[in-house]
């Protein structure tokens, strides 16, 4: 028999989560049960989706129950197979993250060959961060050449993706985060133009002080502030990929709003909000892509890593003050 | 010689204008010069959009001067020609609204056969409004198949033609008006949910009692608590249209900001501002199918008329009061 930890959520957040919003809880795994697999997990992502999740709210994804484990992407090892298409040791991911080990049908696992690349990165780069951003620029955004590209929350896990795809594509790029850690490593992936948002008492002329003719594209990643000062830098027929709004997520309200969108009929912008699973459709597009990337060597990117089960919930909170830089992951095993 | 009075901006507005920043002129028209026809207008448009270039700011038109005549949409009849394309008696519409007579090179007028229309309907139904309400509704909203759609201002110049378009395709249409005589209009041209927001006191409450499951399609002439509760209210990939947000023309500054944005990225809300003159390759078609539905008797508009050039300011500041039902028009001869 088989002992596995695993996140529960215990109760909903009110605002920004806590630690005690979660707990820590034992499971006895029995041996899988005809046609099922024990897999034990190797790492674990967390993500800011996660916490829409946390609430009663219907939206794209069924909210988590309380008292059930949290659910997420994760990478693993096949360790008892009772299924003929796995053996164990097989590398596998699928969504049952925020627990060490578990029992599932056959079905519900993929098996993950990673063409030498370390697991975890499917969790980031070549997994659902990457494809975020691919979608994003590529088909959401419908980048074109010459556009000057602007990105929030430019050094996190969809962010530094994004960066560097628009500049494998040859555009400017003006990338927005917060402290010098987070700056140096966007100069280091090639943004022309890195604003530290933190620094800036005024985000739109920052934004039009690195672009004074404006922007093309931009990829929201926070809300807020910065998409306002992107409707203000717009250039005419603008594309923004609404990807998230970290900065809005642990709202208890609908908040102050966000002034300036009249700007968006004068200058004839396109505002579009987008969740990746609804684009699986350009996964084999992007990983042919991304695959060549990293072997050219042209994509980087960087972890921000968690130890163990138990710290779970601190690295999924450390998302909501900006602690992580690259791809917040935990490792489990 | 010919004499004739003009409307000039006398003064920018700040905040919503009065009768302050017009000054009525009388100007003596010389014969036409060679190449140049004399026209005597007969119908003027008063639009809101034209709120925007009395702003001294960059925009998709640039700002009207002071001290100088204003412009907008104008149909008359030729008095003198001194161009072999044009004979006196013939009709005409022109950009120099905001004016009893003028010259102009006979290039910059456009002969207008009315079909046995009213020529003043080519400043409304047959002309910029029905193809705004034509652009909008079909090709920024991409109207499809059982689209539930919602409409504010729909009993103005452009929302009135939005209505009976979506009526015509058999779709589900919810329109938002303010006062008594407006909501019987909205309900004579058939619209199934008509709304009188200044009776209602939660517009999302009431546009989801009027489609308990939502909207699909928004086409904006309002901006601002319409916007927000058109979110709240839309389906997953819902598609706005937003044409003009007269609630917010005359701020003076980005005001309380539209909230609940970040549903946009949930839902996977697709808002897309438009101006029409960057869409007249679709003016063939949509005259051809505007035409077709007049004479099935398809399509009805009414007109809110003010008398004389003098009169003109007053008819334009009556768009911010909400004080015309269809499209505003000014009667010049």
């Amino acid at each position: 028999m088989t002992v596995s930890r695993e996140i529960r959520l215990k109760s909903r957040p009110v605002g920004t989560p806590t630690a005690d919003n979660f707990e820590l809880a034992t499971v006895d795994l029995s041996e899988p049960g005809p046609g099922e697999v024990q897999v034990r997990n190797s790492w674990m992502t967390v993500d800011p989706y996660m916490r829409g999740r946390m609430n009663d709210m219907r939206s794209y994804a069924p909210p988590f129950q309380i008292g059930e484990a949290l659910q997420g992407g994760a990478v693993g090892e096949v360790v008892a197979s009772n299924d003929p298409s796995f053996k164990p040791g097989e590398t596998v991911q699928s969504f049952f993250g925020w627990r060490e080990a578990f029992n599932a049908p056959a079905a519900a696992v993929q098996k993950l060959d990673t063409h030498g690349l370390p697991p975890q990165a499917f969790l980031g780069v070549t997994g659902m961060p990457g494809l975020t951003a691919y979608v994003g620029l590529l088909k959401i955004a419908a980048l074109k050449p010459g556009d000057i590209v602007f990105v929030s929350g430019a050094a996190g896990a969809v962010g530094q993706i994004v960066c560097q795809i628009a500049k494998i594509r040859g555009h400017t790029v003006i990338g927005s985060a917060g402290g010098a850690d987070k700056i140096a490593y966007l100069k280091e992936i090639g943004v022309d133009h890195a604003i530290d948002y933190k620094a800036e008492r005024n985000l739109t002329e920052a934004l039009m002080k690195a672009s004074p003719e404006g922007i093309d594209v931009y990829f929201d990643n926070v809300g807020g502030e910065h998409l306002e000062a992107a409707l203000m830098a717009a250039k005419p027929f603008g594309r923004f990929a609404l990807c998230g709004m970290i900065s809005q997520y642990n709202a208890t309200d609908l908040g102050p709003g966000v002034r300036g969108l009249i700007l968006a009929v004068g200058k004839q912008l396109r505002l579009e909000g987008f969740i990746v699973s609804s684009h699986g459709d350009m996964m084999p597009a992007f990983l042919a892509d991304m695959s060549q990337w990293i072997a050219e060597g042209k994509i980087k990117w960087r972890e921000t890593v968690e130890e163990g089960i138990e710290n779970a919930p601190a690295a999924f909170l450390k998302l909501f003050k900006g602690e992580n830089l690259g791809k917040m992951l935990v490792r489990l095993s």
